[in-house]
């Protein structure tokens, strides 16, 4: 049962109430489920076709027609279905249970006789099957439908998917391994890896943790597999369709396939890909005790979190293959930053949690939760950034190449549709992510700070509580024990937010208390009895954040930070040219509420310069320092970062000149 | 003859001697010259072969083979030969034109019966001539052999070129025009229009003139010819070798073939292909006293030096499209600023000196000479930057798919090697850009500031006079009169230069003198004799300069200029990051004589700060500003921007943070 624990957290049952989140929540169930569900039916009128659905209708033999959308069509659909899963088991709905029910049937269709379950392959290419692993995401998507029929077996208890995919991983146990006759290989998109490692703590089927361990341990090894795959396919390239060169060792790299995972250094390469992968090294490390694999794990986050991650915990800094770029190299005008790779780091982090519960990993899940993938939603749930930048010039989104993958706007649904329901499946199992328990050490950890009802099952019995939370607005945090069997010994620990800067006072039954600090949690062990109220207040309060001198990006710049939520200037509160604003380092920083932003929102108000445009003539692009219009002060208000782009288009940005250095 | 000396300066005889320049005009002729021609051969080692003379040996017949190197390969040649046209008309040398000849020879033999001339359709594609111009560059190459031709026969009196080029352009005007069966188009990269007015000039034959005439007033009007050439080829791209979109209105902005050249408000699309194009447009309003034109002209060059100019003259802001971005859109660090749109930048400041002396146009051209220009070339003449950036970081240059088209280093010679060459044929030329003479206002107005030797041909005779210069590094220079025919009544100006904010003295034989000011050009008119001695003095001194808000790249951050020249800062002088280091506002800035720098070359110091490395550790990205470590004072070191990368690779900067805004 600990193994189960470790990765499926299925010892604690966690219901979200949270005046913030539950407008989130409740939005994806309520707009960004159906929505989705019109979109994969192609039925949202002036967006690209998904043909998602369709495609499982043709392959099931109920419709002709040709495969349509990207080769990893099938995974929007197992997303959706992984979010109704997780929506229906804190949420009811049976007519949303029936439309899923129906997809489920419709998918169990289109798998074929021996287990094989992929539209594209099952329509278009069916003697290619396995073929092509580098590029054309046939695990990934089987990881997905993975996923999503843990998800729905967890929040239904109907076992249907459960089976269409225990069908295919043995099917794919057939066809992959050291035996001779199976493929020693790997997918190009990791998914498959941590989806067997949710499939083995569903089912307990140990050969499921072996294949992921089996995936793993190939990727990268010599003779490299996709190199030789990609000879034997004579170099056709599925995007191009025509032959391609052999994989260089940088190309490799774009796939975490360049060297043995255990080797690697640093993140590099497809950011989604990577954090996937590390997210099921963790995983591994966690239920084989592979000392190995946690170093590398270590090694990776520290990389990743310590020189590869923006203020707004956006990760992959380049557009070109969506990847990361190198240490300190953070550009925020051409930035990718993608949903999906934070929803990632956020997974990453969340197995990291349950290794070795240290604040750092809850401080970074948080930080990519509440600015990078909330603010890629628009306040009606329908509009999407996929690239989330730090900086934005409308204007150089439309007509300098260079930004032209940076959207000005949030867009209505794309192509390439993974982060939509990406951040639906994320925000439906978000309940997952806020706390942890140890039966090793009988303690139970807060993660974070989400109102919600909690109960886990400790040696010493069963554990319940409140969580009432002010966050992200207020540092006040309740806890209040509603259950605790037998002796009501245990550890309650609470994470000391990184934001707080070691300022946090915690009472109980209100009393100041001491508590022991681990690990970055304040930790109170003793006997815990019904009625007991922990009040937690982590000092939040607006501070100017400088970033590391290597991060040329940000010379000379500072943030601004308030608690856990990363703050911008938006043109339509400030003016533009947003560049010419610059702020008083020793400026005050005022929280303000603000009637124009949604839901209670905290602005702050700070002291600042702008650079006149008085005295220069538009056709005048340089002249002398000492004749150029002094600078005037002004009034800086910035604003949450999740919330930019929902008034009116204009430039905005998170990092702000200082005036003085 | 007035049409003439507006385009071809022929009344003006002009010989440099400059302790500055002839470095640069030696190094051309004993390096570069020599250099190219092994390079044309493919005889330098580790460089991609250029295939241009062989292109042009299979093509006469004397050699077999496939076509190699871009389509436009034959300018290549075309190039050098107008460059040794030039290097010849200064310093005869017996076996560069021996060698020149057997070229011309060659490339006579190459000429087909009716006069067309180029080895890519001759060899690879002899049934497709004029079928796409878009693409193909036909009328580019024809061009630039034209030019070569009249340099060639200018600078030796032999017409052998010359009148291969006449038979070639003949050809051409039966191919194109408003008659039956005849071309209604143009070329998509511009280039034959300003080459067949100095054809005309040349020959004095107005059939040319009226040709270039034509494909200026064709350009960008409706039904538009590349989108019907594309029609009609079926889409077929010579690129891609596939079938293409017919171009779209943005497409054809490229190659500036949107709208009539009349219509077109802002400098957009390639920008080589823009400035050759203006260039041309100058010539013509010159020649035809075209309102309109001249009218087009102003502003196009008033929006592209107003507000898409770097200070380094440098123009085109993306790599995509080599191309103008838009109005204030100048990044540093994505920078393009090619050497060849510096070059036709040049040309077309030129163009407008002649038809109206207004400071600006030598101002500009000035910046773009000793900044953009010169510091494309290495100080061997043998390695070269195509790509100009005004910010560097090696690494990212490296791993940054983003910033890969700015190389850290100047590089051997390139696979479209257009730039090296064009350095050539401007440096071999120079004498053509110093001074102008206007025989209907009797003046000789001197543009740029560079020892030489010079005779014009004024209503009232002969005037000759001998200009030393110390600039780029001192503000002083003289004009001594060697010859002054008749009564010697003439008018002197000389310009004013923008970098001296007027602060400028005259002495006329060791007296101050009062001077005229007009366009920018103080103006003595009186009887001149000779031994007469004009010293002008321009204030030259070290001056921070600030850029237009609205150019949010630049914002809070100063460039240093010392008369013409732009500095930088180089990570060999001051360490790394560069962006970690701001400069005071209030700083003096002390010019300062370096051995380190070739010829006598003066940095300047000015005191500033380094945002502290010291207490970071290399794994925390951000933390409050209040908690960073203070600024440390420091000395910067900034050297001239023409001159960097000519020690060790690191950062480099032309912009620097200021310390208080």
């Amino acid at each position: 049962m600990k193994e189960q624990q470790a990765t499926t957290g299925q010892q604690v049952s966690v219901r979200i109430k949270d005046a913030f989140w539950d407008v989130y929540t409740g939005l994806v169930r309520d707009t960004v489920i159906p929505y989705q569900w019109e979109a994969l039916n192609d039925r949202i009128p002036d967006a690209e076709p998904s043909f998602a659905i369709r495609n499982f209708r043709i392959a099931a033999g109920r419709e002709q027609g040709e495969f349509g959308g990207m080769v990893f069509q099938d995974s929007d659909v197992a997303k959706w279905l992984e979010a109704v899963g997780y929506a229906l088991a804190t949420h009811p709905d049976p007519e949303l249970e029936r439309t899923a029910d129906e997809v489920i049937e419709l998918v169990a269709a289109a798998q074929q006789e021996d287990g094989y379950l992929n539209t594209y392959f099952t329509i278009k290419e069916p003697g290619k099957r396995w073929t092509n692993l580098y590029e054309a995401h046939e695990l990934y998507c089987a990881g997905h439908m993975i996923e999503a029929a843990v998800a729905y077996c967890e929040g239904t208890g109907k076992r249907r998917l459960l089976d269409v995919v225990c069908k295919l991983a043995d099917h794919i146990d057939t066809v992959f391994g050291r035996e001779p006759g199976q493929l020693r290989g790997y997918d190009g998109h990791q998914e498959i890896e941590l989806a067997l490692v949710k499939l083995y703590a569903a089912t307990g089927e140990r050969r499921y943790l072996k294949l992921a361990q089996f995936f793993i341990d190939e990727r990268g090894t010599a003779p490299n597999f996709l190199v030789r795959e990609c000879e034997q396919r004579g170099g056709f390239s599925l995007w191009t369709g025509t032959k391609q060169p052999i994989p260089t060792p940088r190309q490799l790299a774009y796939n975490q396939a360049h060297r043995p995972v255990r080797e690697q250094e640093a993140a590099v390469g497809h950011a989604v890909r990577a954090v996937y992968m590390y997210t099921a090294m963790a995983d591994l490390a966690a239920l084989t005790g592979d000392a190995g694999l946690l170093e590398a794990c270590r090694r990776l986050w520290a990389n990743m979190t310590g020189k590869q991650m923006y203020i707004t915990g956006g990760i992959g800094s380049t557009h070109h293959g969506e990847a990361f770029s190198f240490d300190h190299d953070l550009p925020n005008d051409t930035v990718y930053a993608e949903t999906c790779a934070s929803i990632g780091l956020i997974f990453f982090a969340n197995r990291m949690l349950r290794l070795e519960p240290r604040s750092e990993y809850a401080d970074v899940m948080e930080r990519a939760l509440y600015n990078n993938v909330i603010g890629s939603m628009s306040q009606d749930g329908k509009h999407y950034f996929y690239v989330n930048p730090l900086e934005v010039w409308p204007r150089a989104s439309d007509d300098n190449p260079d930004r032209r993958h940076v959207k000005a706007v949030r867009q209505k649904w794309f192509g390439c549709s993974c982060c939509p329901p990406n951040v639906a499946r994320l925000l439906c199992s978000l309940n997952d992510y806020i706390y942890s328990a140890s039966t090793e050490r009988n303690t139970v950890y807060t993660h974070l700070f989400i109102g919600s009802e909690a109960r886990f099952e400790l040696p010493g019995g069963t554990v319940a509580f409140k969580q009432r939370s002010h966050l992200p607005w207020q540092g006040c945090v309740q806890f209040e024990l509603t259950e605790a069997q037998g002796e009501g010994e245990f550890a309650f620990a609470v994470r000391i937010p990184s934001w707080c800067y070691g300022q946090a006072v915690m009472k109980i039954n209100g009393a100041e208390s001491a508590y022991e600090t681990v690990g970055g949690y304040a930790i109170v062990s003793r006997s815990w009895a019904k009625g007991d109220l922990v009040e937690w207040e982590p000092r939040l309060e607006a501070r100017l954040i400088a970033a590391n001198p290597e991060i040329r990006a940000d010379a000379g710049k500072a943030a601004i930070e308030r608690g856990p939520l990363v703050y911008c200037l938006e043109q339509v509160d400030n003016g533009g040219p947003i560049s010419a604003l610059s702020v008083d380092p020793a400026a005050e920083l005022r929280p303000v509420q603000d009637g124009a932003l949604p839901g209670g929102a905290i602005a702050v108000e700070a002291a600042g310069y702008r650079t006149g445009p008085g005295g220069w003539q538009p056709d005048t692009p340089y002249r002398p320092l000492d004749q150029s219009p002094a600078s005037e002060q002004v009034k800086l208000k910035a604003v949450p970062y999740f919330l930019w782009g929902n008034r009116q288009p204009g430039e905005m940005s998170v990092w702000i000149r200082l005036s003085r250095v």
